[in-house]
Protein backbone atom coordinates (compact mmCIF):
# COMPACT_ATOMS: atom_id res chain seq x y z
CA UNK A 1 0.00 0.00 0.00
CA UNK A 2 1.35 3.57 -0.57
CA UNK A 3 2.90 5.68 2.18
CA UNK A 4 0.14 7.77 3.28
CA UNK A 5 -2.35 5.40 3.17
CA UNK A 6 -4.02 4.43 6.24
CA UNK A 7 -5.37 1.13 6.90
CA UNK A 8 -8.55 -0.08 8.07
CA UNK A 9 -9.18 -3.02 10.01
CA UNK A 10 -12.65 -4.26 10.88
CA UNK A 11 -13.33 -7.17 13.37
CA UNK A 12 -16.36 -9.28 13.08
CA UNK A 13 -17.73 -12.64 13.36
CA UNK A 14 -16.67 -15.08 10.02
CA UNK A 15 -18.50 -15.12 7.09
CA UNK A 16 -19.90 -17.36 4.45
CA UNK A 17 -18.24 -15.17 1.85
CA UNK A 18 -14.73 -15.10 3.35
CA UNK A 19 -13.77 -18.45 1.80
CA UNK A 20 -13.20 -15.84 -1.06
CA UNK A 21 -11.39 -13.59 0.85
CA UNK A 22 -8.23 -15.96 1.48
CA UNK A 23 -9.59 -17.11 4.71
CA UNK A 24 -8.22 -20.74 4.19
CA UNK A 25 -5.14 -19.60 2.90
CA UNK A 26 -4.59 -17.80 6.41
CA UNK A 27 -5.85 -20.80 8.42
CA UNK A 28 -3.18 -23.12 6.25
CA UNK A 29 -0.22 -20.44 7.88
CA UNK A 30 -0.79 -22.21 11.19
CA UNK A 31 -1.27 -25.68 9.99
CA UNK A 32 -2.41 -28.13 7.02
CA UNK A 33 -5.36 -26.32 5.90
CA UNK A 34 -6.11 -28.55 2.75
CA UNK A 35 -8.08 -27.64 -0.12
CA UNK A 36 -12.03 -27.46 0.47
CA UNK A 37 -14.66 -27.20 -2.14
CA UNK A 38 -16.82 -24.57 -1.60
CA UNK A 39 -19.70 -26.83 -1.19
CA UNK A 40 -17.66 -28.51 1.88
CA UNK A 41 -16.67 -24.65 3.27
CA UNK A 42 -20.60 -23.70 3.23
CA UNK A 43 -21.73 -26.93 4.95
CA UNK A 44 -18.86 -27.01 8.27
CA UNK A 45 -19.92 -22.62 7.94
CA UNK A 46 -23.52 -23.90 8.76
CA UNK A 47 -22.67 -26.72 11.02
CA UNK A 48 -20.14 -24.42 13.17
CA UNK A 49 -23.12 -21.42 13.26
CA UNK A 50 -25.89 -23.69 14.19
CA UNK A 51 -24.07 -23.55 17.30
CA UNK A 52 -24.92 -19.98 18.13
CA UNK A 53 -23.14 -17.88 20.66
CA UNK A 54 -21.38 -21.59 21.76
CA UNK A 55 -19.10 -21.53 18.68
CA UNK A 56 -17.57 -18.15 17.24
CA UNK A 57 -15.13 -17.52 15.03
CA UNK A 58 -13.55 -14.33 14.66
CA UNK A 59 -11.78 -12.42 11.81
CA UNK A 60 -10.59 -9.32 11.05
CA UNK A 61 -10.84 -8.03 7.63
CA UNK A 62 -8.54 -5.26 6.25
CA UNK A 63 -10.97 -2.95 4.34
CA UNK A 64 -8.87 -2.12 1.79
CA UNK A 65 -7.62 -5.30 0.29
CA UNK A 66 -10.88 -6.80 1.21
CA UNK A 67 -8.32 -9.75 2.65
CA UNK A 68 -8.68 -11.55 5.96
CA UNK A 69 -5.86 -10.42 7.92
CA UNK A 70 -6.50 -12.39 11.20
CA UNK A 71 -8.40 -15.03 12.96
CA UNK A 72 -9.18 -17.47 15.93
CA UNK A 73 -12.19 -19.28 17.35
CA UNK A 74 -13.39 -19.86 20.63
CA UNK A 75 -16.17 -22.73 21.82
CA UNK A 76 -18.12 -22.48 25.02
CA UNK A 77 -18.17 -25.79 27.14
CA UNK A 78 -21.30 -26.12 29.53
CA UNK A 79 -19.89 -28.10 32.63
CA UNK A 80 -21.62 -29.44 35.79
CA UNK A 81 -18.96 -27.88 37.78
CA UNK A 82 -18.69 -24.73 39.36
CA UNK A 83 -22.27 -24.60 39.62
CA UNK A 84 -23.28 -25.31 36.40
CA UNK A 85 -20.32 -23.51 34.48
CA UNK A 86 -19.31 -22.38 30.96
CA UNK A 87 -15.68 -22.31 30.15
CA UNK A 88 -14.07 -20.72 26.98
CA UNK A 89 -11.74 -22.85 24.44
CA UNK A 90 -9.77 -20.40 22.27
CA UNK A 91 -8.27 -22.22 19.04
CA UNK A 92 -6.82 -21.58 15.77
CA UNK A 93 -5.60 -18.24 16.77
CA UNK A 94 -3.51 -16.80 13.47
CA UNK A 95 -2.40 -13.49 11.90
CA UNK A 96 -1.30 -13.28 8.24
CA UNK A 97 2.23 -12.74 7.97
CA UNK A 98 1.80 -9.55 5.65
CA UNK A 99 -0.23 -7.84 8.70
CA UNK A 100 2.39 -9.41 11.55
CA UNK A 101 3.12 -6.13 14.28
CA UNK A 102 -0.41 -4.75 13.93
CA UNK A 103 -1.73 -6.23 17.36
CA UNK A 104 -4.49 -7.77 15.31
CA UNK A 105 -3.71 -11.48 17.55
CA UNK A 106 -4.09 -9.35 20.81
CA UNK A 107 -7.38 -8.00 19.04
CA UNK A 108 -8.25 -11.51 18.17
CA UNK A 109 -7.80 -12.79 21.92
CA UNK A 110 -9.22 -10.08 23.25
CA UNK A 111 -12.62 -10.18 21.43
CA UNK A 112 -13.05 -14.45 22.38
CA UNK A 113 -12.04 -13.69 25.91
CA UNK A 114 -14.77 -11.02 25.46
CA UNK A 115 -17.14 -13.27 24.07
CA UNK A 116 -16.48 -15.52 26.74
CA UNK A 117 -17.10 -12.93 30.02
CA UNK A 118 -21.16 -12.25 28.26
CA UNK A 119 -21.87 -16.06 27.95
CA UNK A 120 -20.97 -15.97 31.39
CA UNK A 121 -17.51 -18.24 31.47
CA UNK A 122 -15.77 -18.42 34.90
CA UNK A 123 -12.54 -19.31 32.69
CA UNK A 124 -10.73 -18.87 29.70
CA UNK A 125 -7.99 -21.17 28.33
CA UNK A 126 -6.32 -22.16 25.03
CA UNK A 127 -3.01 -24.59 24.42
CA UNK A 128 -0.27 -23.29 22.49
CA UNK A 129 3.92 -24.18 21.93
CA UNK A 130 6.51 -22.29 24.42
CA UNK A 131 7.62 -19.58 21.95
CA UNK A 132 4.02 -18.08 22.32
CA UNK A 133 3.59 -17.66 25.75
CA UNK A 134 5.11 -14.38 25.74
CA UNK A 135 2.37 -13.14 23.72
CA UNK A 136 -0.78 -14.69 25.60
CA UNK A 137 0.95 -13.48 29.12
CA UNK A 138 0.43 -9.94 26.98
CA UNK A 139 -3.08 -10.73 26.61
CA UNK A 140 -3.77 -11.76 30.49
CA UNK A 141 -3.38 -15.28 30.56
CA UNK A 142 -1.33 -17.32 32.65
CA UNK A 143 0.32 -20.51 32.04
CA UNK A 144 -1.12 -23.14 34.72
CA UNK A 145 -0.64 -26.47 33.18
CA UNK A 146 0.16 -28.56 30.59
CA UNK A 147 -1.48 -29.73 27.20
CA UNK A 148 -1.42 -33.69 26.11
CA UNK A 149 -2.50 -35.00 22.82
CA UNK A 150 -2.56 -37.78 20.70
CA UNK A 151 -2.62 -38.18 16.88
CA UNK A 152 -5.40 -40.56 15.47
CA UNK B 1 -17.10 -54.77 50.62
CA UNK B 2 -16.78 -58.32 51.77
CA UNK B 3 -13.52 -60.18 50.93
CA UNK B 4 -14.95 -62.74 48.60
CA UNK B 5 -17.13 -60.48 46.15
CA UNK B 6 -16.10 -59.47 43.04
CA UNK B 7 -16.37 -55.65 42.33
CA UNK B 8 -18.37 -54.89 38.67
CA UNK B 9 -18.08 -51.40 36.78
CA UNK B 10 -19.91 -50.70 34.07
CA UNK B 11 -18.32 -48.11 31.41
CA UNK B 12 -21.40 -45.92 29.99
CA UNK B 13 -22.58 -42.41 28.91
CA UNK B 14 -23.75 -39.87 31.56
CA UNK B 15 -27.83 -40.83 32.59
CA UNK B 16 -30.14 -38.27 34.11
CA UNK B 17 -30.76 -40.29 36.69
CA UNK B 18 -26.42 -40.30 37.51
CA UNK B 19 -27.15 -37.33 40.21
CA UNK B 20 -28.64 -39.41 42.82
CA UNK B 21 -25.74 -41.74 42.24
CA UNK B 22 -23.21 -39.28 43.45
CA UNK B 23 -22.11 -37.48 40.09
CA UNK B 24 -22.06 -34.30 41.99
CA UNK B 25 -19.73 -35.08 44.79
CA UNK B 26 -17.18 -36.77 42.20
CA UNK B 27 -16.81 -33.83 40.45
CA UNK B 28 -16.32 -32.02 43.49
CA UNK B 29 -13.32 -33.82 44.46
CA UNK B 30 -11.68 -32.74 41.11
CA UNK B 31 -12.78 -28.79 41.92
CA UNK B 32 -15.35 -26.76 42.80
CA UNK B 33 -18.92 -28.29 42.12
CA UNK B 34 -21.49 -26.63 44.27
CA UNK B 35 -24.66 -27.48 45.42
CA UNK B 36 -27.21 -27.98 42.34
CA UNK B 37 -30.77 -28.40 42.69
CA UNK B 38 -32.30 -31.46 40.35
CA UNK B 39 -34.17 -28.57 37.98
CA UNK B 40 -30.62 -27.02 37.37
CA UNK B 41 -29.03 -30.45 37.01
CA UNK B 42 -31.52 -31.64 34.33
CA UNK B 43 -31.53 -28.38 32.97
CA UNK B 44 -27.64 -28.20 31.80
CA UNK B 45 -28.08 -32.28 31.28
CA UNK B 46 -30.66 -31.25 28.54
CA UNK B 47 -28.06 -28.52 27.12
CA UNK B 48 -24.79 -31.32 26.66
CA UNK B 49 -27.32 -33.99 25.47
CA UNK B 50 -28.99 -31.77 22.94
CA UNK B 51 -25.04 -31.67 21.31
CA UNK B 52 -25.49 -35.25 20.33
CA UNK B 53 -22.33 -36.89 20.23
CA UNK B 54 -20.22 -33.79 19.74
CA UNK B 55 -20.04 -33.72 23.59
CA UNK B 56 -20.27 -36.68 25.44
CA UNK B 57 -19.81 -37.95 29.54
CA UNK B 58 -18.48 -40.87 30.16
CA UNK B 59 -19.29 -42.54 33.92
CA UNK B 60 -18.21 -45.86 35.39
CA UNK B 61 -20.75 -46.93 37.90
CA UNK B 62 -19.86 -49.65 40.43
CA UNK B 63 -22.94 -51.90 39.85
CA UNK B 64 -22.66 -53.38 43.30
CA UNK B 65 -22.81 -50.13 45.06
CA UNK B 66 -24.57 -48.12 42.44
CA UNK B 67 -22.03 -45.53 42.54
CA UNK B 68 -20.62 -43.45 39.90
CA UNK B 69 -16.62 -44.77 40.18
CA UNK B 70 -14.99 -42.36 38.07
CA UNK B 71 -15.82 -39.78 35.26
CA UNK B 72 -14.51 -37.69 31.81
CA UNK B 73 -16.13 -36.35 29.29
CA UNK B 74 -15.24 -34.77 25.61
CA UNK B 75 -16.21 -32.18 23.22
CA UNK B 76 -16.04 -32.49 19.56
CA UNK B 77 -14.24 -29.52 17.76
CA UNK B 78 -15.67 -29.10 14.30
CA UNK B 79 -13.05 -27.06 12.61
CA UNK B 80 -11.77 -26.08 8.93
CA UNK B 81 -8.12 -26.74 8.84
CA UNK B 82 -7.17 -30.27 8.30
CA UNK B 83 -9.97 -30.80 5.06
CA UNK B 84 -12.46 -29.60 7.90
CA UNK B 85 -11.14 -32.07 10.38
CA UNK B 86 -12.53 -32.52 14.02
CA UNK B 87 -10.57 -32.59 17.12
CA UNK B 88 -11.81 -33.97 20.51
CA UNK B 89 -11.59 -32.03 23.85
CA UNK B 90 -11.07 -34.45 26.79
CA UNK B 91 -12.25 -32.47 30.05
CA UNK B 92 -12.95 -33.60 34.19
CA UNK B 93 -10.94 -36.53 34.08
CA UNK B 94 -12.06 -38.02 37.77
CA UNK B 95 -11.68 -41.04 39.73
CA UNK B 96 -13.24 -41.32 43.54
CA UNK B 97 -11.02 -41.48 45.70
CA UNK B 98 -12.30 -44.59 46.95
CA UNK B 99 -12.39 -46.65 43.42
CA UNK B 100 -8.18 -45.58 42.62
CA UNK B 101 -5.82 -48.29 41.77
CA UNK B 102 -8.21 -50.17 39.65
CA UNK B 103 -7.39 -48.35 36.46
CA UNK B 104 -10.94 -46.66 36.07
CA UNK B 105 -9.38 -43.31 34.58
CA UNK B 106 -7.78 -45.26 32.04
CA UNK B 107 -10.78 -46.78 31.30
CA UNK B 108 -12.19 -43.36 30.85
CA UNK B 109 -9.54 -42.02 28.78
CA UNK B 110 -10.13 -45.04 26.33
CA UNK B 111 -13.40 -44.84 26.18
CA UNK B 112 -13.44 -40.84 25.17
CA UNK B 113 -10.36 -41.41 22.83
CA UNK B 114 -12.54 -44.39 21.12
CA UNK B 115 -15.09 -42.30 21.09
CA UNK B 116 -12.87 -39.55 19.12
CA UNK B 117 -11.86 -42.10 16.44
CA UNK B 118 -14.96 -42.97 15.36
CA UNK B 119 -16.55 -39.51 15.24
CA UNK B 120 -13.65 -39.61 12.58
CA UNK B 121 -11.63 -36.54 14.84
CA UNK B 122 -7.74 -36.35 14.06
CA UNK B 123 -6.57 -35.61 17.31
CA UNK B 124 -7.13 -35.63 20.64
CA UNK B 125 -6.07 -33.64 23.11
CA UNK B 126 -6.77 -32.67 26.90
CA UNK B 127 -4.83 -29.90 29.73
CA UNK B 128 -3.61 -31.52 32.87
CA UNK B 129 -1.38 -31.05 35.71
CA UNK B 130 2.54 -31.70 35.13
CA UNK B 131 2.03 -34.08 38.03
CA UNK B 132 -0.62 -36.35 35.69
CA UNK B 133 1.57 -36.41 33.16
CA UNK B 134 2.55 -39.70 33.67
CA UNK B 135 -0.53 -41.34 33.64
CA UNK B 136 -1.89 -39.45 30.65
CA UNK B 137 1.42 -41.12 28.07
CA UNK B 138 0.42 -45.01 29.82
CA UNK B 139 -3.13 -43.69 28.09
CA UNK B 140 -0.64 -43.26 24.27
CA UNK B 141 -0.89 -38.90 24.62
CA UNK B 142 2.13 -36.80 24.59
CA UNK B 143 3.02 -33.32 25.89
CA UNK B 144 3.52 -31.10 22.72
CA UNK B 145 2.14 -27.81 24.74
CA UNK B 146 1.77 -25.71 27.41
CA UNK B 147 -1.97 -24.63 28.65
CA UNK B 148 -2.27 -20.74 29.22
CA UNK B 149 -5.88 -19.93 31.08
CA UNK B 150 -7.44 -16.92 32.60
CA UNK B 151 -10.10 -16.62 34.82
CA UNK B 152 -13.04 -13.62 34.31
Amino acid sequence: MSGGEKQTFKIRRLDISDKTKGYIELLSQLTVAGSLTDEEFDQRFKEITSYGDDHLICVIEDVSSGKIAATGSVMIEKKFLRNCGKAGHIEDVVVDTEFRGKHLGKQVVEFLMEHCRAMGCYKVMLDCSLENKGFYEKCGLVNKAIQMSKYL
